[in-house]
Order: structure tokens, then sequence, then C-alpha cells
């Protein structure tokens, strides 16, 4: 069994919500993008003629003959969690973390707007005011919102995880989000996250996984930079 | 074995997602929100503790004293589904067509982004330069490249239907997407539907079915209005 990732390179993006569990169970996998360059994920898209996908992250599985490509971040998630222990057994928790990512999927989707409020395709530079109008709101209503609501979930789980006794997708997944939220946003962060002490602890037990500890320290490790999580001083609220 | 779906009265919304395979396929449920009104569905929401939702829509499966809660459209389907034949028996096939519904996800908040780019707080009329500008890409781009997508596989599925040999979720959440898309943009879907004859059949052939007939002619069916789907005409491209 052979896992191949694609998804763009340069950037963490919606790829390191794959990564980051791989990482920590240990499971091998090439990441297409890095090893082979942009111009071949591109190139791998246009090929797509059965069951193609809008977009990366997408995961390739060859059982010799056979292969399957799944995209989009929860659906991945879910199917590589149970194959390598990092989902619960229990099929009702497992629908539940599924539920959670799918909020994580949300949260990025709002954060991504922050810089590209009106369009993907136009450059930040030329949507900055309406980035500024939406930023705030962002910070004001939204990110309370979306932490309080980890925070309730981690708060309930006596485990010191997000789901279940042991660590999960849920929980690569949260640290990712706190990560690019602070690099982000730093001033706002530093301000709020002291009110969320639950999920700040989940973050550094799995920061403390090996794989993960191992992984951050090394060179495939990507910095946050002009991707999903922008840093510009003037939208950190 | 109970089904009560929980979301908010007055618009078919993500709701519907939900309610139209359950209407196709004669499954029965309570609609808490049109049944109870929607001072319930905010303290049901309220009063979670244990695993909360982020948000509604949210399906409660009552069985004996056992009572489990998903949310999320997408976990929802994915739960449905198999259970009341309403997605394919091979697993590969679901998570294809979850794959898909992920897709139509994330179209439906780009939708509502179009009258509400800068806040969900705020009433349209308080962003409408931004939503103009908005709107304007999502015309040219991004109508264009998920209706491309999903005709390609509709294209390719010789069965007639999005994913599989018979009718899923996935051709009820098409149908609401292209039904919705004409709602609110009726002079910009004029103009492009007849280059989706694929995707315009599949649409055809869900309303077919007796379930669906049934419900979007009763009048428990509700019309599309100020939801995610809305019409301004000053924003239809």
């Amino acid at each position: 069994l052979t896992y191949r990732l694609w998804y763009w390179p340069g950037i963490p993006g919606r790829g390191e919500f794959v990564r980051l569990p791989l990482e920590a169970a240990g499971v091998a996998y090439e990441d297409c993008g890095i090893t082979r360059g942009e111009a071949a994920v591109v190139a791998y898209l246009d090929a797509q003629r059965r069951q193609p996908a809008f977009a990366v992250p997408l995961i390739e599985i060859a059982d010799g003959e056979e292969c399957e490509r799944i995209a989009q971040v929860a659906n991945i998630l879910a199917y590589l969690g149970p194959r390598h222990g990092f989902a619960p057994t229990d099929e009702r928790a497992r629908r539940y973390l599924n539920q959670i990512q799918l909020t994580i999927a949300d949260l990025i989707e709002e954060v991504h707007r922050t810089h590209h409020p009106v369009s993907v395709s136009l450059y930040y530079e030329d949507q900055k005011p309406e980035a500024a109008r939406y930023a705030s709101d962002f910070h004001e209503r939204r990110i309370p919102k979306f932490l309080d609501y980890f925070e309730r979930i981690a708060a309930a789980n006596s485990s010191g995880w997000l789901v279940g006794d042991a660590w999960s997708y849920g929980d690569t997944s949260l640290r990712l989000v706190l990560h690019g939220l602070t690099f982000a946003f730093p001033k706002r962060m530093a301000r709020i996250l002291p009110d969320y002490p639950a999920i700040c602890a989940i973050c550094g037990r799995t920061g403390a996984l090996d794989g993960i500890a191992a992984y951050e320290a090394s060179d495939r490790h990507q910095p946050f930079n002009d991707g999903i999580f922008r840093h510009y001083p003037e939208l950190d609220g």
C-alpha cells in the first residue's frame, strides 16, 4: 500500500491537515507537490477522467494494480483515521470527530476570507478595504464563537484529547488551527488564548507526540507564509 | 427509531439537503423547527452539554433510551444514506459521493457570500458594494468551475445519476443547488445552463422521483426566500 499526497508545494495549506496525523502515526507517504513540483500537481488534476476531484488536497492510495483517489480533507481523514489508529474505534465517536473536522473546515474557509473577501483570483492588495471590514467581524464574532465551541468539547472530555481517550486527527487539526491563527493574528490571539486553557493544553500535548515533534523540527515542515494563514499587521484585530 | 431534524424554520436552507433524500426515500422525520418553532431551536442548541454542535442542521436519532445527535450536512447524509438506500452499497463509491457533497458544501458557502461577503451579522443592505464585487467574480469564475466539475462527473457515469447506478443524496443535493442558483440568478443561469445537459437531466430525473414530486407539491416544502439562495436583481450577473 503506497500513499501519495497531492497538494500545492510551498505552503502548509489544507494539505497540512493530512500530513500531521500521518507524521504523528509514522505512516509513510510521498508528498508529490514537493517531490515532483507544482506543474506536476496541475497536470495531475487536469488528467483526471473518471471521478475527478474539484481541488487538492487529494490522497492517492495505490495497492498493486488498484488505485483510489480521495479528495476533501475531512473525507481523506475519515478514511485514514480508522486504518492507522488516529480515529476512535467506536463509530459514533468517529461521526462526532468528523463533525468537528467539518467545523474546522468551515473555520478555515472563513480564515481564508480575511485576506480574500471578494475573490480568490485577485491579490490581497486589490481587496484591502473589504478585507479590513471582514477581518473586524471575524475577530469580534467568529473567532470567539469557534474557540468557545472547541473549548466546550475539550473541557467536557476528561481524557485530555478532543474525542475519545487517545489522540486523533481532531487534535492535530486543532493544533494546526491554533498555530495558524496565532501566526496570522498574534496580538489578537495573545489577548484571548488565556480564556481557552483546555484547547491550549491539547495543542501542547499534540506537539509533544514523538512524530509531531520530529516532523516540526524537520525540513519537511513548511512554515506559514502566504497560504491560508497570513500575517498582515493591519488585519490583526 | 425516530428522526428529529433541527433546523431554522422559514427557509429551505442547509436543512433542505437533509429533507430531500428523506422525502424521496419515504423516511418519516419530525421537522422540529417547523413543529416547535424557532425559539425551540435556539433552546435546543443552548442546552447541549456533551458533544455540542456548532450549528444546525442537526439530526437526532432516538432509539428507545439511546439518542445520538449528528450535525454538519455531509456527516448527516453519510450516516443516513447507507441506512435508507440513498447511498451506494460500495464503500469506495460512498467516499466519492461524500467528496461531491463536501464540494457542494463549499459551493453553498460561496453562494451565501454573494449577499454576505463581509459579515453574516450585518444585513445585505449594509454590504452592497462588497456584494457586487464578490458576485461579479462568483459569476465569472466560480459558477462555471463548479458546474464544469459536476457536469464532468455526470457525463462520465452512464447510469443517468451522479454516482453508482441509482439515485443518491448526491442527486437530490445537485437538484437543490441548481434550483437555488436559478432562483437567485435567473438571467445568468438561463444563459449558461444549456452548456450543462447532463446535470440538468439528473435534476429532472430527481424531480420525477415519487417522493420528491409529492414533497415539492406539498405545503411542507418551503420556497426560497431570504435564506442562502436570495434573488437580488442587481447581483444577477
